[in-house]
């Protein structure tokens, strides 16, 4: 498993995700899911990716690839829309998991992926869809403006008590990050370094980028900002009529 | 789904569950699965119960019909352990899934449920297991003294950041509360009025038991004061190098 998520503001896009890859507990490795198409003028791509690695790194082979052929007949910079580009991620992704169908069903090895693919073309509004495993898609909303995939739920509370499309970005990065915390706290297959993206709407390039390991001095502060912050709420807690 | 769990501290048991039951999204019900057995001079169970609702009514309906019966084989009153009891009720539970199995087959009914044991025979430790619904069981221990069923994973960090063995009763408890709160906002199948009740060791009864609505005067200001101190809390981390 893994933990990614995108936040889409009025002011722009959030984006996160953690590092942590795992076949098993003897092989966890470490790969960054965060993938950065900026070398337009017209347009920005942000792909958080989650599942099994061999497809994910062959969705992005052939992005790149498609990229590099001014023939193909589909790419990145060719799309019109943010929703063609979702729908574009989500065919390569069925192709690829349809390629090793077979042997899949005799491995027993799950090949499903999903990502988080957000940005903006020039002209259009920025936006961020969810592209499931089957390769359809979902879009961001202004009463759901986060989208995650992974291990979503140990992180969800926060989110649902902070972010609103009038949250500042950093507000929502901060937020992003600690969303992550909690995952990785709860969950072993979630794990740093943390990445953290921001684009700053109609800019059509990459605002801030940091990779956090926990021993980095913000990443500390912050989880000992957020650990006393809790505890002195919990303890501002009313007491009970027996108490 | 559902969501109860268990906190076993140096000093008791906090007990605390919803109450909401869900056949699909048109047959939402409420009803309690906090099950009290404290007729008893030197023993008492708690008895939280997770998943099919025929199968929880079931087990419950065997566990009081053998205490009805003095030539019963097994009973409540007969187990000379806690882990005897966790046996008993998993066993009933594994009889019930057995008797209903081919039907549930036929109509794609999931029969299972799991359930959260807790409590103290005279003499013995006060203890927590956790009921798998093949009957198998855990108990707590130091390093995990809380023990969840059902939708666990929303309310898991904060429980991870609060509760250790020497946590006071009220406190734990009201982390109960907080874990439960944070369940509700972000999944629908987990509902209100919030049981929860509080067991001091050696006394073989219940110190304290209280259902909450999300009405109630108590269970307002927790919320209120949760939400103004994680708030608080978050305004306080730090800001990025570049704001």
């Amino acid at each position: 498993m893994s933990y990614c998520l995108s936040i889409k503001l009025d002011s722009g896009i959030v984006f996160a995700s953690d590092s942590r890859t795992n076949a098993g507990v003897d092989q966890i490795s470490s790969y960054s899911k965060m993938h950065v198409f900026d070398a337009f003028n017209d347009r920005l791509f942000v792909l958080l990716s989650v599942g099994n690695l061999g497809t994910t790194q062959a969705v992005l082979n052939f992005l790149v690839r498609d990229l590099e052929n001014p023939q193909a007949e589909r790419s990145l910079r060719k799309v019109d829309y943010m929703f063609d580009a979702a729908q574009y991620v989500g065919d390569l992704s069925c192709q690829v998991q349809e390629r090793h169908g077979s042997a899949m069903q005799q491995g027993k090895v799950n090949l499903e992926a999903s990502f988080i693919l957000g940005g903006q073309i020039e002209g259009k509004p920025h936006e961020t869809f969810l592209i499931y495993p089957e390769g359809n898609y979902i879009s961001s909303s202004p009463t759901q403006p986060y989208l995650q995939s992974g291990e979503t739920k140990y992180g969800k509370p926060i989110l649902d008590r902070i972010v609103a499309p009038d949250t500042s970005l950093e507000d929502a990065a901060r937020c992003a990050l600690v969303s992550l915390d909690s995952t990785m706290r709860s969950n072993l297959s979630v794990g740093p370094p943390v990445e953290l993206c921001i684009y700053l709407k109609d800019s059509l390039e990459i605002s801030q980028y940091v990779s956090l390991d926990i021993e980095s001095p913000f990443y500390q502060s912050l989880q000992a900002s957020w650990k006393d912050g809790l505890k002195k709420a919990f303890d501002e807690l009313p007491r009970f009529e027996w108490e």
